[in-house]
């Protein structure tokens, strides 16, 4: 990635006016009105991906400087597919206070927080934290981006297979940031809380089970009513959808139990927590998170436009209400042309952004949490500097 | 400003390349072996301008977000000249400990840290203790760039004048960030301490007086060593030099002590301590820090190729040598051309950058504090994304 001044400096005029003296009247204008910072900086436009390298890809706990090539990376995504600016700030600490001490002094730099690759449990609360603090958005991507794009394919894959989306009994393999998160989003988009089962390493979460506290306490209460007992074979038993979120592996047999034309999404990289030539003997629709196979589950179709979107109206917050619009967003990119192996769009589909964008901005001013309708012009072109 | 990729992401290889899966081995390679870090990742490449927005231009403590244009202007100015990429960050905190908190949970993200617009005598302490910390160089510009071009003019008026640099009898008025760097810098270059003499708002700093601590007790052990007192006016009588970093007035009687044929830079901005015609009556070469006055003091003649200079080898610190020899080779553009009215470069001058840079790296490589030897092509060429 490289930085580019969208002013020209070619002459003394031009130095006095993009720096000392003529930014003195600028930065007087934004002293007398905070109103006008979003549109006199470039921060309107800017988000910051922010790790602490505590849990990177499916290699875990590698710090903040090996993790620097996902975050270019990430960032690099921001611009081609978003059109927004991001700034990868790798973090030297892996303590909660000081990460969200960290964020805290560094958010007036931005207009949102795009958290990465930080570990579960500690990324629930360093984002519901931050977010709390914070007036521009915060967002855990492999929480949130993984469950937007989730929700799309469950989305498509009931639609084909003629389901009822409300009735899907669906099981979760795994309780980290991105299983927690899916069933979340899940009961926000309509799934009954009371049908989902949620399989950790030690089993299925039940709310007799002595061990659980945070986020997995919650999920207990919210979710396998009737009280499931026993492992991932056992969860499956009857389900219509498998979401693999474990890196795990589930054995053959425990799909077995699943109900006819099963629906399976194993997203664990780089080797899904079934093979999907194995899955495909239990499931009409499979999914995983490899280019190389079809149905490519990837965040990189959610968090541009999410965050395009979310600038675009300046929202302080993203809430529910806004992923489930993204999802939708991106699942009515194909709806028209569903295949069994086409449930979500290419990665590369250049219509996406914009629509999850558009989606985004009007679900936050339903929501109350933007400051402004979208501008027609993007935000850069306003700049002083 | 803006972002911009350095590689393309056209196809699914692209993007399987630059983010998941193909990622994972610049990951792993940098986990293994941390020195490939600055190799591997747009880090090598780039600067963090950091503020607490306490001391904005002649503006005051405005905050980091009214000070935030400021910043990008230098971004713009760092990229423009040094080929940096410079990523402004303005510090929701103005608390030393803070500040000095996010700044370290920060620097593994950046190649180098240049502090700006943070009140004086705090910022002393927070930029000995960061450079202290960080194994990145630590650079507050309104001290070290100030510092740096005002050593160039003196250089070259002394030169123009026929004067020996050692033996300038030199007055400051003004003991902020600027003026302690300054007197410490000519010190560094060949001024003699002795021969010194730094007067702040209750008037000459002396070794008697009891309300000085920190630097200024410093100041006062190092300069005025025969123990002259009052204030502005007594300590020019006889001065061969003035150089105001103060925002005050002074007033012209007080010139009128100064030894024949002095040499008064007054670089308070807009106003200058003393207005260009005054000076012209008791010095022979006048310098301010405005461009529609001859011989503008400004400091973007240093910080871009100070930085380059820096992060060409790798530095770890930004050394006295290197500030010495960032000044003379400013001084050595125009040695040839030497006129009272140009004794230093333009600002727009593209010849000066690449000739501190040089320099630094020259500088850096004798103070041992540098890491490589110079790469022959920009380190951005060399990036995976």
């Amino acid at each position: 990635m490289t930085m580019s001044a969208t002013v020209p400096l070619a002459s003394r005029d031009d130095l006095s006016l993009a720096y000392t003296p003529g930014v003195a009247r600028v930065c007087e204008a934004i002293a007398a009105d905070e109103s006008l910072y979003p549109d006199y900086t470039w921060t309107s436009n800017t988000v910051a991906v922010v790790t602490d390298g505590s849990a990177v890809l499916g290699l875990g706990n590698i710090g903040p400087k090996a993790a620097m090539p996902v975050m270019e990376g990430k960032s690099v995504l921001f611009k081609q597919f978003g059109g927004v600016d991001s700034i990868p700030i790798c973090l030297d600490t892996q303590d909660v206070e000081g990460i969200i001490a960290a964020v805290k002094a560094m958010a007036p730099s931005f207009g949102g927080i795009n958290l990465e690759d930080i570990s579960a449990p500690r990324c629930f609360e360093i984002e519901r934290r931050l977010d709390a603090a914070l007036d521009i958005p915060v967002f855990h991507d492999d929480q949130h981006g993984t469950a937007v794009v989730t929700l799309a394919a469950l989305r498509n894959a009931a639609k084909l297979l003629g389901r009822s989306f409300g009735d899907l009994r669906v099981v979760i393999s795994g309780a980290g940031a991105a299983g927690v998160a899916i069933t979340n989003t899940l009961i926000a988009a309509g799934v009954q809380g009371a049908n989902m089962i949620v399989v950790d390493s030690r089993g299925i979460i039940h709310a007799e089970r002595g061990d659980l506290s945070g986020m997995k306490a919650e999920l207990a209460a919210a979710t396998n009513i009737s009280g499931r007992t026993g492992g991932i074979a056992e969860a499956l038993i009857g389900a219509d959808v498998l979401v693999g979120v474990s890196g795990g592996n589930i054995p053959e047999e425990a799909l077995a139990g699943m109900a006819p034309g099963a629906i399976i999404f194993a997203l664990a990289n780089p080797t899904p927590e079934v093979p999907p030539a194995t899955a495909h003997k239990y499931a009409a629709i499979v999914a995983t998170g490899r280019s190389d196979f079809p149905n490519q589950i990837n965040n990189v179709l959610a968090f541009p436009g999410i965050f395009r979107g979310a600038l675009d109206v300046r929202a302080t917050t993203i809430t529910d209400a806004m992923k489930v619009a993204a999802a939708d967003a991106i699942a009515a990119i194909v709806a028209d042309d569903l295949r069994p192996e086409a449930i979500v769009p290419s990665p590369l589909d250049p219509r996406v952004a914009p629509a999850v964008a558009a989606a985004v901005a009007a679900a936050a001013l339903r929501d109350g949490v933007a400051r402004r309708t979208p501008a027609p012009a993007p935000a850069q072109a306003r700049q002083p500097v």
